[in-house]
């Protein structure tokens, strides 16, 4: 598989480095792959805590250095443990900045273990004060080994847990039982559509087109089950189901009224948009379980390189705890925490009051309504005459719909005709026509004729003579250009209009007659129309713009010509 | 591809749901996919700021949704503009909630311009003071249509200079004028590995497998070029250089000296390893350009589904920017910002002072020096006469490189021993020798060796009575238990050490003879290591204990009883 990297050997140092100079806090132990905390003199008279693991879990676990949570971690090559010299470096350090004490937080797995273990063993014979507490939450197995469950993505819930307690001065015996306790409370499970690859190697196995699996571990190990992907809220259930399954040895006890700290991550290459959703599954599930989630993290905490998957983990938690957890941390990757518990049961904000309607008739403006019908009618038969010619001319060009686009629109003001007499003010009319075509046309025509019809409503409140209908179509052509971004030339509706609307001005003349001048409109909006058969598509991204070369007139300007037409 | 949604057409509302409900801060609006700041009542007499467009590009926009950023967020389903009804009603809730202006940042698409445009028009004619800014950053195309560049990752960063000013109590001019001023000082461009799909639907386009393109949209619109996989230095560089050439009509111009905010967003599906990687190319291009990197953000901020790439935002600032980039805000998804600028020159934390060395000698304990050399040489002797036995060995149940592990054990201590003399102090020689061993052996066996030789060193300090190295041995089985997780009975090299143990605790009885205990010893580990060919591997993950069933005894345990026979 693909990846973004320079070698593959160098993968470790790199993001290393990279975490470093983006982050001013931080600094790299000369040799080692060690990051720690830039105030180093802050851990004087204090506990120090190191953590780490192979690389490939970021932002674990150097993201999780700083003030109020890890003072070092180090890492290893992808998905290898951290050699003994490094740990033991790292300790020494800590140590020689005066730490009192130095706690090991370790992922259970035996090269982890083993590793700092040793680093443990010889920092005592140096005379340090090093603990080491083993994090197992992984409750996938029904029956873990003797080592017990593995370390995930809980960890880093006992990374804050413990750096809180470290930065108010607590020692070392009392942040290893209550963290050891913590580990007890808490589990983790996760589950996954797809594989990951380390740098330069294939990926760690295969699933079915079709297929996600439960339980796996964060460098690709099998999990539990395969199965059909499911809806989001069947796949949580069924890993809630799992994670607190009393005959499951690995399981985590959540009795009704408990409190929780949930924690949604992303295994790494799940889009945001689903680590959402089942974000929102979780919460409604648990909270239908009678538990309050007392604070849900959504994120990429404890990731499996690009693996699209996502773990939960949920902590059992008391007033303490969440004091811990809500406790201030410098560390980059530690999230904001939300003020407050997850539910589903948040109030929505009332929808805003309707402003209130414009007077139903402005006196004295307009034609009569019988005229405004019977234009409005021979509109909308036009419209319906030519859909099949508008279809034909789009699939050209567009996607075959534009015909279908102005027929929704005719249906719509027919509708709306034998529901109510529509306005005889112009103002009102346009207004009541924007809002119709802005609800029921569709598309990005029954925006910009609401644009058209708004601007120029506008236009029109309390005039009806000549020049404010001359005034009230410049009006709607500037909206539509300036929102639409399409220009006359770019083989739009506004190639018609704009002649149109030049034709228009004449209207302005003391004395002009409005039957000729739009007469003489139609005329040009139709030589127009056609005239953008031999031009190419112009601005914007949106198909109403997006047409090659064609012998073919646009169908929007088309459209817009017969609609003048058929006022006229 | 697959998708762990709950329904296509559900997916843009689960997943504001999901965060609303995570998130107590934030509210929806009723019957409309709009997220608000939950404390409305904030924005009255402020200017309040709205943004928005198609889902999956999470965590924009709502995410940005809070004090010192927007007021709200409008959605639309994924990759489509939300309805004009939708920011209508937003607009309506804070004019209602006593806002002194709105502000509406629109990425540039046709589609969200069109949408918000009306819906600000529509507001305008209700008396609301209205506007709009469109951001368009991106630096993909050298001659950028009429409508200018898309709109894309660097609409984040107008976000929070705009809430920064507005939370300050900035007028609608002023913030209009200078987030104006600042989107034209930015630049962004996207650089992807692979395709995204829109739930239900298939992969937006086709990546060859060593191929990546440049200038993608967010939409996966086709970018400007596709070229092989480039190592991520000149990924990077090939980006940098295209986004600042001054051929390019996009381009932001970069000028020596000058200071950037530098953003590295994760498209989606990249691993937050090659983040980190990329972020650490781009910081050392920049500098090596002679360009101050004032601040570094890395992270997903506007993504694109799940497509595995990434995109850089560069935007040049001055002081007041800065500032604006530095406030605080309370919107989830904005990260913490690091509190100085980015560097490769970092200064590293010194490695730490050696510990200083034991004194070389503990006169009058142990064996003479002689003996000491010809039970090591005897040792090293007997592993090589067995290396291929142990590697038959284990090529049935592990990885087959056992005898080459104690091979390389053995000529370590060869070559040690031709160096110098080997210390005659039973606690400095095995002392030494776990030094040497966790250097040198490598694998888990060489940490194994090191745990169980460093606290039997710690044992025999200032002891060399028999009974001293029957604690010896027990201390050291202890530590290997502890942090290897394995027992007597896993099919281990406990097994013949522990038999062993229980056989040399004779050393212990007053006037036993050292030379028949050890006798005894080695044969009880003869016998044990004899007897695994019948056991299961037992517990832990490494490959040391995980074998099946075999009719071979394990090769570890061999060693051991080796290891004994010789030194008796």
């Amino acid at each position: 598989p693909k990846k973004l990297v320079n070698a593959v050997s160098g993968c470790a140092d790199d993001a290393l480095e990279g975490l470093v100079s983006c982050n001013a806090g931080l600094r790299l132990l000369q040799g080692h792959r060690v990051i720690l905390r830039g105030d180093l003199s802050a851990v004087r008279g204090r506990v120090a805590l190191l953590s780490g693991g192979g690389s490939g879990h970021e932002p674990a676990h150097a993201g999780y250095v700083g003030k109020g949570m890890l003072t070092g971690a180090v890492a290893g090559a992808v998905f290898t443990s951290p050699s003994v010299g490094s740990v033991l470096a790292a300790i020494r350090v800590l140590a020689q900045a005066g730490a009192v004490g130095i706690l090991l937080i370790v992922k259970n797995y035996t090269g982890d273990r083993l590793n700092f273990g040793m680093a443990l063993e010889r920092a005592r014979s140096e005379g340090a004060d090093v603990r080491m507490v083993v994090v197992g939450d992984d409750c996938a197995f029904a029956t873990p080994g003797k080592a017990g469950r593995r370390g995930i993505c809980g960890t880093v819930l006992i990374h804050k847990v413990a750096g809180a307690l470290a930065e108010a001065g607590a020692g070392l015996d009392e942040i290893v039982e209550k963290v050891t306790a913590a580990s007890k409370a808490m589990g983790t499970l996760g589950l996954s559509l797809s594989p990951c690859s380390i740098p330069g190697s294939k990926p760690s196995f295969q699933l079915a087109e079709d297929e996600m699996e439960l339980g796996l571990g964060i460098h690709g190990e099998a999990g539990v089950r395969r199965m059909k992907v499911l809806p989001a809220d069947e796949a949580v259930e069924t890993m809630l189901k799992h994670m607190t399954d009393p005959s499951n040895a690995s399981h985590i006890s959540l009795s009704p009224g408990c409190s929780v700290v949930l924690m949604v991550n992303n295994l790494g290459g799940l889009s945001c948009l689903e680590l959402g959703i089942v974000a929102g599954a979780a919460v409604r599930r648990l909270e239908s379980r009678g538990i309050r989630i007392a604070r849900a993290l959504v994120g990429s905490f404890m990731t499996a390189l690009e693996m699209a998957g996502v773990s939960l983990t949920l902590m059992v938690v008391d007033e303490e705890l969440l004091r811990l957890i809500d406790a201030e941390t410098t560390a980059m990757a530690w999230p904001k925490v939300p003020a407050g518990p997850a539910t589903t049961r948040r109030e929505e904000v009332p929808a805003p009051v309707d402003v209130p309607g414009k007077p139903l008739d402005e006196a004295g403006t307009g034609p009569g309504a019988v005229q405004v019908e019977q234009v409005l009618e021979r509109v909308c038969s036009t419209l319906l005459d030519i859909q099949d010619k508008l279809n034909q001319l789009d699939r050209a060009a567009g996607d075959g719909d534009c015909g279908h686009t102005h027929a929704r629109a005719a249906h719509a003001i027919q509708e709306w005709m034998r529901s109510r007499p529509p306005p005889a003010a112009p103002s009102q009319l346009l207004s009541c026509l924007a809002d119709l075509l802005l609800e029921k046309m569709g598309g990005s025509s029954g925006v910009l004729y609401g644009l058209f019809l708004t601007a120029a409503a506008r236009s029109l409140r309390g005039r009806s003579d000549p020049a404010a209908w001359a005034d009230a179509v410049d009006s709607g052509i500037d909206a539509m250009q300036r929102y639409g971004g399409a220009a006359p030339g770019d083989r739009t509706m506004l190639d018609s209009l704009c002649a149109a609307a030049k034709a228009l001005h004449s209207l302005r003349n003391p004395g002009a007659d409005p039957l000729h001048v739009l007469e003489a409109a139609v005329q040009s909006a139709e030589v127009a129309a056609e005239a953008t058969k031999h031009m190419e598509a112009g601005a914007g991204r949106a198909s109403y713009i997006r047409s090659s070369r064609l012998e073919h007139p646009d169908p929007g300007a088309v459209a817009v010509a017969a609609v003048l037409g058929a006022v006229l």
